[in-house]
């Protein structure tokens, strides 16, 4: 027997299931990061951050309740792999003074990744008729470009000059 | 006896080894990518940019001269992650009119996160006063930014709208 044809709903599905599986792990990633970091701003972009993604994830949950769905994650390896790298510069630069430049640098490589998925979803959304799901979508995705451009910011301050 | 404390020198490169891994790994990828890609679009936007990330190479090549270290690269979980998830793509939605969307969708994420470290590579070589790499990451964050461009411009053609 032939496999059936997966279409652009299944894709649509499976994408969203691995973007939740993300920002669930995010979630608990953060707190780490937030307690890891020695600038308080940065401390407190995380802190912020990890909010937002609260209400992120319940956004998530009505896109999956919209397409009739399951609220259910599915391993994403990239999410692991960029997590996996905040973690070992949490422990190769502990105590030391570019930690909080690295860590910076591992959040904007999550948020990149998150803004990239949901730029997508919105597109896929939008070309699949889902006209909440498109609001949904674009509510996260300028929260995600909003923290990306606040990390820029706190780059270019003396949480990175006092590291060089 | 007290480790020595890790500096930004220290942390630049790091990261600089981390790119030189992705890179490497992306430029074995993206003739798979092509192959498999059902669009001449498509294809043409995957073999161009395995083109540019042979110069992108390149470039690191100059970067670790110039800080006097050998161009090597360390393993990269998060590039590891991205690419199995094109490669899951790949596998999943072979034959199925979803395979060039959810093909875009994955470059688009490996995009994102070379627009994330390559960004942070240039601030940091800034404030590090290592002009001449400003100037080489500066170049090649400027293709990765055309490139994503180029395929968000095919996220809203008929290679999706076909797959709808």
């Amino acid at each position: 027997m032939a496999k059936a044809q997966k279409t652009m709903h299944d894709l649509f599905h499976e994408t969203l299931k691995d973007i939740y599986f993300a920002e669930k792990h995010i979630l608990r990633a953060l707190p780490k990061m937030a307690k890891s970091a020695h600038s308080d701003k940065l401390r407190e972009a995380f802190v912020t951050h990890r909010d937002e993604t609260e209400g992120q994830v319940e956004r998530l949950d009505q896109v999956f309740e919209l397409i009739g769905k399951p609220a259910r994650g599915k391993s994403c390896e990239a999410i692991l792999g960029l997590l996996e790298e905040g973690k070992e510069v949490m422990e190769d630069f502990a105590g030391d003074p570019a930690l909080d430049p690295g860590l910076l640098s591992a959040a904007q490589a999550v948020e990149h990744y998150e803004i990239s998925r949901y730029g997508t979803l919105k597109n896929w959304a939008k070309q699949l008729g889902i006209a909440e799901a498109v609001q949904l979508f674009d509510a996260t995705l300028q929260q995600e470009k909003n923290c990306d451009s606040l990390l820029s910011k706190l780059a270019l301050t003396k949480i990175n000059l006092e590291a060089v």
